[in-house]
């Protein structure tokens, strides 16, 4: 049985700043719910010891996560490679990306499931239920697998063949919904919170509008990113570090990840956030637009950062980090696949829109030539559908 | 430019014996060539150092490899998972996973890539050739890519979608050939054959019958999975690897870094090596058959362990490590992936089998059900066809 990290000091709200005591707040901030401004809430640690060199992966920063050790399938620890055929081709000083497509189920996801299901295994829950087009779905059904637990993914009709071939495999369910309406009742978000208010499943992912993000337990092993990040460069760390996001547990993790060296003295600076996004969704918020509004916009072909959403953690990693958003059209996705493939990197679509977002933000001159960026590998390009190429 | 490891003393035929100095020899060991009797020729080095810890991946082990430095992806350095699981429903002691699927393109084939692009780039090659069904394809277009070299994969009109879309997406040529023999002259060895001789461009896989196994070079790579397997467990190594074999480059690799390790005096004995295959074919040369006869049989379900060839260094990889082989029909494939995958792996079917492959050794009893296992994850499932499951 996995037991909670008892450094945890306390939880917080994001937003507010209102201090919790440690519980599961599917909703986000219960003073913020309340006012109608969702926000995510997360973790303080009372102690600033992040590393235990004994242990391997993800596990060796247990100590700076909700749960010490967790179930684990082999994530974490991905490599860093340094793209110098890239840097010269776009005329910028170095790229490097991380291969986030390297953890075991081929995302950044398996460093969020092994937390959740550490939670759900240690509150004795029956089963995890998600709300995902892919990449969350089968590592959280390949985690729910692994432990014994029961597995519910919830999708909508357009998912890729091979997630669901995947998703299916471990013996968990694929719940496909018509409705495009999320939180509708017979929406993804809807079947969710029934599953999880009506059956007592465990959730891993949003079901609130406005969204605040995935399950908090599982958004804190993202940190582990930026702990990585920073035991590959140390002190130096690239100044950009550009992260395809939709709703930005992935961005808030690393963000939060990096506040904390900075809190603990390792680092003096934090390394510029960058939002790849399909279309101006963030980038509207930005500029003055409420977060808790809808931004429709067309993302079939980049399924993983899709959706009309976003959240107030996203707003915040990128403000707080003096970051930027960049928006690729959808014609740009199938030619980034390949200009990252002709670098040996062979990506999923929402992961090599990432190659056309260097481009514009060179372009539109709001990145620095001079700098040195890291980019996000998030998902393998092994997931596409093949029909589109 | 890279430059060939100066530690290397000579090269050998893993058969007769033979000396030889450092070269390619695409057709392995001439002497033994001569009499029909071909084989494969590996490396001799002369230091006993075999780590550099101040390198990462696969370059920690540079010292001990036909190049010490060489283009990387990220690939190495995969994490052993231990399976209690599986143990549990087997009724097995421990068994362990290597996950070769968190390299770079998903595969083992990795480890052989980067070294056989470092050595036609040392020697100024146009580009490189491969014969394929999938995983070697994919890896050596992605590194081929990522050096800047050509690229020509030719493969059989079954190939993978998913390979075909992943290989073509690198800039490599996919060539289709129609002939199911593959020596003849429309054929895919026929083919690679008119690329080295006619051509020049260089090869990174087998392309005569007698079949040897891939380029050299590449296969010293997979030596060092015997190297972090040993880091990870130190001289308490598991007593049996259980690793699905086609012409047994992996094996091979396997075999002989445990091999060095044995002659450096870190390990004292071999683990037995456990060869898992489509249908009897190994299994009838450790019986007493010729090696070099061709033995059909179906594997359309296991493309990426097909095929009608064995090769000599299987052979002895598995006779000398006191190992044994084990065929798996196609009918158990599709329920070993679900039956891996319900343990929370995904994997490749031709990967997946070791999941029968194990039970079967049990239930003949040519396993000790008392031991430690370890099993070699060669390929993620995302390559799977959807339309089997």
């Amino acid at each position: 049985m996995y037991k909670m990290n008892e450094k945890i000091e306390s939880m917080y709200c994001i937003k507010c700043g209102e201090k919790y005591t440690v519980g599961d707040y599917f909703l986000g901030c219960p003073k913020c719910l309340e006012k109608g401004e969702n926000a995510a809430i997360s973790f303080q640690y009372k102690e600033a010891i992040f590393k235990n060199p004994s242990m391997k992966g993800m596990q060796k920063y247990g100590r700076i996560l909700p749960y010490e050790t967790f179930p684990t399938l082999g994530e974490g620890d991905t490599p860093v490679v340094k793209l110098e055929k890239m840097a010269k081709l776009l005329g910028v000083k170095e790229i490097f990306i991380k291969n986030e497509f390297q953890n075991p189920t081929g995302s950044h996801k398996d460093r969020m499931s092994p937390l959740v299901v550490a939670r759900a295994l240690e509150l004795g829950k029956k089963g995890i239920v998600a709300a995902s087009s892919g990449n969350a779905g089968i590592s959280i059904a390949a985690y729910a697998a692994n432990a014994g637990l029961d597995c519910k993914i919830t999708s909508l009709p357009n998912v890729n063949m091979a997630y669901k071939t995947a998703i299916e495999a471990t013996g968990a369910e694929l719940v496909i919904v018509d409705e495009a309406d999320d939180i509708a009742a017979n929406g993804r978000w809807g079947y969710m919170r029934k599953m999880v208010e009506e059956y007592d499943w465990y959730p891993a992912t949003n079901y609130i509008l406005p969204a605040v993000g995935s399950n908090c337990f599982g958004v804190q092993g993202y940190k582990t990113i930026a702990y990585e990040i920073y035991e590959e460069f140390g002190d130096n760390l690239p100044e950009y570090i550009f992260v395809p996001v939709s709703r930005g547990d992935l961005l808030w993790g690393i963000f939060e990840g990096f506040k904390e060296l900075l809190k603990l003295g390792y680092i003096v600076a934090l390394p510029k956030l960058v939002c790849v996004e399909p279309f101006r969704r963030i980038s509207k918020v930005l500029e003055g637009e409420d977060y808790r509004k809808e931004f429709p916009g067309e993302c079939s072909l980049t399924a993983s950062i899709g959706g009309s959403t976003v959240t107030y953690q996203s707003y915040v990693a990128i403000r707080d980090s003096n970051g930027f958003a960049v928006d690729i059209p959808q014609g740009n996705v199938i030619d980034d696949v390949r200009q990252m493939a002709h670098l040996g990197l062979y990506l999923e679509t929402s992961s090599a829109v990432v190659f056309s977002a260097l481009k514009r933000a060179i372009e539109k001159r709001i990145l620095d030539k001079n700098c040195r960026i890291l980019i996000i590998g998030t998902s393998n390009g092994f997931k596409n559908k093949p029909e589109l190429f």
